[in-house]
């Protein structure tokens, strides 16, 4: 049986800017150490909230050292080394692993949809390379490619691919994967829709922005799940369902960082194209938030 | 708030043929007795397991009369009555209540896509002329229009329509119903993989054929649900959920005809053009059949 | 090679009804007469635009008749014969024959979504009991069913399956149909905003309700094509393309209604649950309309 | 009226590589200059073809230095400035317009998917710091956003962009471009499999790969056209799809290099993840290549 790293819930801390639209590393340590407070079960920065594609090599580099010298093992961390190119992804997979972090994410980034075969020897290649483990990221949405649940069972075969994040949002592809892959494979739910529907069908975790904003309601949930009580998990889960929609919907950047100015916290700023959320979006923001604080 | 007439499982009998393609009636009693039997909450012929559109109007009539008579109020029955025309509509739901049905079903069927104003003067003609309660049933895949949530609501506004059944398979469509028409209005799942994340979700009941082959595991998965126990229900789903998928990718009448065989009852004959699983389809079932059975 | 009965514009009557709803037979002798005289090249009632399955047996017969007898054999026809049991496909079909059609017009309309196999059988049971070709007719929004270029090339093994009607409105289809199924075999577009691109990729004609009230651009834009005018087809076709769109938006029965209202002819009325259109809706037709004409 | 640079067959290199995946600078210069000899109309580097997103900065600075100084004003270049960042995408159109382009294509690439409103002030940031013409790129396969016709529109609104390339494959959209932004827009077609379509909507120009492997049949379509000789264009078009469609199918960069290898050129190596052609895909590949030749 595979070792399983991660359980419960797994945040995902954004990347702030400056004005100048440079990483504020300072602003970037407060986040984390706020995630790590809350309760999250374990820390992954550089992911498509983290904006990992929008950075350069140093201040990948940067964010990666950052995060784990603050977290300080209090929890595991889960560094995203995504990239388009093989070579690269190896290079921040060993610089992630150098750092100390304690696994890898690592989603087929596809401009040109990659053949089963390609995804396969990409994997390989990283994996044959670093000594911890990887989480295999299946995202259509954002990484331009479907791993269908056959191709992430031979991915599954390589020694340290030991674990499965399935952002589809489609239920009956983690029934798949529970049947397919068998209950020793842990997978976790990327869909912040979907995390009443995935702990239900047995997700091991779940990976999401939202600690950033209501950490108790997405802790509390899980919780509901480990005692057997439906009925509780259900409530908790509608009571923070219209913020999970809102946040997957405007973009998990955007609305983090407007959710946390609301909170009275720094949300810092973002780098362009990107831009904050409208005042009308904003504000149906802060009734969430308000409403989910009571 | 409105009356909720349906609890837990409504089976779905079909209509079985006789070696001339003529309704077998005799057969269509047996199984409808069957279901009933096997602790059903509910029995709905003329849906689409029993291939409404394919019979002629006095086949329909013979159905829902012999339904009513060997059900004989022992559980409550719901009468599927959708046309293409306003018309014959509203002549087969008042036939439908005059034979002591207690509840009809009505799916927008639309060859020509209909408007949202189209489909509510058209439920609003049908419920003027009876006085027992609708459910309203989504399925843009059978009916050929995708009912939004917003439009059922407007469903809602009509006195006798106090059901909706929902059959897209999504998830979120249930939590969305559960959100915006509250929780005083019962909506029924009528994907069958969807069983375990719509109860999971607040589902009142669920819309089945499977109960002609493994009633004892789709009623226990609700009684599990009843009795907030998560664990149990996962693992009462994932015994049947390969059985589920199966009877919905083969089709319905198809497959649960094949299974009554496999299970040692009369299935029937099936109207052409539908034609019977292939031998390899059939043994596949069995398979499920018997294992789902130990 | 295979007989090629129609080229050039086939038309598509609607069906009027009279204000209880009931086929309104001499103003559907009158829109026929209309079509022929307008110089369409071929007559095809009973189709989507006529509204088939809304209508019952003898509605049906009797708009055969009177399409047959008021056509007198001036352009071919081709009767809609479609039905969801293979049984009521062979009754209309043989009736269609019995009654001097030309040909017949079939699309595999399935409830349950039908097989290869399936599809192949039913098209054989019918072709086997009549003597008059077949248009084997691929409409996936209607029809339910997307039937693959392979499959129809199985369909036209059948000697009696001469014609393939496509309304899938993807010119990609259209390009396939020529290169797999050859040049000699006749293929018509069904897809209103495709004429153009369908023309050039080949094929040979165009099964269209838009002859009901702008037939000089629908024959001269066939006309532009036959004459190798490339330019001067793509000026009518620009000329003719908004409304096209339009009738499609709406759906063909209501827009060629209100149409022919705006021309100042007799439209009839609709069968419910279809209504007209709305007055907004009207009055930007009749924008079209009478720009189109000049 | 907006400046027209461009007409006919825009050619796309591919980037080749070295064994140790080192872009071969030398190999590029001789894949250009074929280009040019071939007859097409413009050439554009660093597109999708390209493989753009695969390239560091000093590479994309070579590949456009080499390819301006290796057309040499024969044609005008197009070249591809792309990137996430709205920062990095100024800085490299700058570096093309200081490097003697003629023109830049950009894509609103997108990992969090861009309003409308970003996308405008994207684009006109970078619009404001060069004095060339900007094309707008739509392929929602790669850029994993659709902008409207309507915010096409806008975008036009942006002084020096005066080109549209659209890529999604639907010929509606090119009808639609054309009577919604005049027929002083260029508009370009960026679907191989719709070239024939495209221009016969009346598209300005055809950005492909093709010209790579059969530049004699591509700009035999063009002259067609110009002609306005639908016949021999259909003809021609029919004789070159197969080859079209198999090239989008399996990645432009993977087929490019192949066939050249086939046609007896040195097609370089590709960067990882990205793998050659399979020998069976190869050897289908050899055999459109000879009859195309024939």
């Amino acid at each position: 049986m595979k070792e399983i790293l991660f359980k419960g819930v797994i945040a995902y801390p954004i990347t702030p800017f400056d004005s100048n639209e440079r990483v504020d590393i300072t602003l970037f340590k407060n986040l984390v150490e706020r995630l790590v407070q809350s309760g999250s079960h374990g820390i992954a920065p550089l992911g498509s909230t983290g904006v990992l594609p929008y950075l350069s090599d140093e201040e990948k580099e940067n964010i990666t050292e950052t995060t784990i010298k603050q977290v300080a093992g209090r929890v595991p961390t889960l560094v995203g080394v995504s990239n388009l190119t093989t070579e690269k992804t190896i290079y921040h997979a060993q610089f992630a692993e150098k750092s100390g972090a304690d696994s890898v994410m690592i989603i087929p980034m596809s401009y040109w949809k990659l053949t089963d075969d390609e995804i396969v020897q990409h994997y390989d290649a990283v994996a044959s390379k670093i000594g911890i483990p990887i989480m295999a990221y299946n995202n259509p949405a954002t990484g331009g490619v479907d791993m269908s649940p056959a191709l992430l069972k031979r991915l599954l075969e390589i020694p340290n691919v030991t674990m499965i994040k399935e952002s589809t949002g489609d239920v009956q592809r983690m029934h798949y994967l529970r049947r397919e892959l068998g209950e020793e494979v842990a997978f976790y739910n990327g869909s912040n829709p979907l995390a009443l529907a995935a702990f239900t069908a047995g997700a091991t975790g779940w990976c999401t922005a939202a600690p950033n904003l209501i950490p108790d309601l997405n802790i509390g949930l899980y919780n509901a799940i480990q005692e057997n009580d439906l009925e509780n998990a259900r409530e908790l889960f509608y009571k923070q369902l219209d913020l999970l929609k809102f946040i997957v919907a405007k973009g998990l950047p955007r609305a983090v960082k407007a959710g946390l100015n609301i909170l009275g916290e720094d949300g810092g700023h973002l780098r362009n194209p990107l831009k904050p959320l409208t005042e009308a979006e904003t504000a149906e923001l802060a009734r969430m938030l308000l409403k989910g604080k009571n």
